[in-house]
């Protein structure tokens, strides 16, 4: 793909990012776009015109999620994609490998990757949920919905996250961040994963040994 | 001071704050009362009451701020507990040395804590923007505001945040979190900040690494 191809779907990229979402804006597609084209040196079947489109465009369905939270960004995302790239004249086989990686790149037990690029741009994403960086990530989107670190439990102790269902960070590590380690598609993927697992397991400990700590809501 | 009239001042700061704001809701309040005890264990002279008064009441002018920038929530927060503890009969001495901590708590060059209790609540408040617990109210007070984790140089290279003007997580960091550790009061207070301080580096350094490897804007 020429520089210039590349340069327009970037620029139509960002024009679709909702800037004030610090975890899902266009750095973070960068990121992933660079986690992908590592991954990829180690896959040399897939292709890499549709793994740059896929990444680039993978969370263009963002704000309508955001503004109708009934919508999956991913499917209004390979909408849009599919509708973007046709109006540009790209290949109708491309564009749809390109849509169904990004149609798969949530994980939803009914829609999982199948196609090695798919496979990749999920590993790629997922990368940017581990490490100091996906938590980093994490609380940024806390912040913006105005959910807090953590929640009590009904005997008023503070909640390690566990079996939680209200909003919290330490609600999402458990439930998400801490497992997408092993839920990797690809050998290299794990790897990358496995290299920033520990600052995030670290992070998460001192974090409620912190809050546990100073634990002084006040009885007297 | 009697239970009663905690929970009556208990009530009354939860009915003032914001909490959609996790960095600065009632879990920190609880935060600092705790942190204030420990360290008032290291300085008999200190008044209780009126240090868990002061505690309590430090952020009840974070509303009033977050409304209108141009108002500082010490003094805003100063004149609502003064007003407060008035009309529930306080006496006008122990008003008035709450205020003065509360006034005081922001660090501002032309207002340092001047009393021990003041000093004591500056440094409680403080240390809850150190070790994880700081990393992990700066992003959600970042994540709330629409502020990202990094911005870039004019070269296009991903800025560490020193010197930065465009609000940021690592122009945070650099510009205030790190250097907290050397800007307690009292000696137990910096004690206490040492022990969370290498958490909160160790993170910084990953996520300004991780997001430097992954630097993958792509110019091709």
């Amino acid at each position: 793909m020429d520089k210039e191809t590349i340069r327009m779907v970037k620029a139509y990229m960002e024009s679709q990012m909702d800037e004030s979402d610090g975890a899902h804006g266009k750095e973070h597609v960068y990121r992933v776009l660079h986690h992908a084209r590592e991954i990829a040196r180690t896959q040399p079947e897939a292709d890499r015109d549709v793994l740059t489109l896929a990444c680039l465009l993978h969370d263009i369905g963002r704000r309508e999620q955001a503004e109708n939270p009934q919508l999956c960004h991913a499917q209004v995302g390979a909408e849009k994609a599919a509708a973007f790239l046709r109006e540009k004249g790209f290949p109708a086989g491309q564009i749809q490998r390109v849509c169904d990686c990004i149609r798969t790149h949530r994980y939803r037990k009914e829609t999982p990757p199948a196609t090695i690029e798919a496979k990749i741009l999920f590993d790629a994403d997922k990368l940017d949920v581990c490490g100091a960086m996906g938590m980093a990530r994490t609380l940024l989107y806390n912040g913006r919905w105005g959910e807090p670190v953590y929640t009590r439990l009904e005997n008023g102790h503070i909640s390690d996250g566990r079996g939680d269902s209200a909003p919290s960070f330490f609600q999402e590590y458990t439930y998400k961040l801490e497992k997408m380690y092993d839920r990797f598609f690809t050998r290299r993927g794990r790897e990358l994963a496995e290299e920033r697992r520990q600052i995030a397991a670290d992070f998460y400990i001192h974090l409620l040994r912190e809050a546990r700590e100073a634990d002084g809501m006040p009885s007297d």
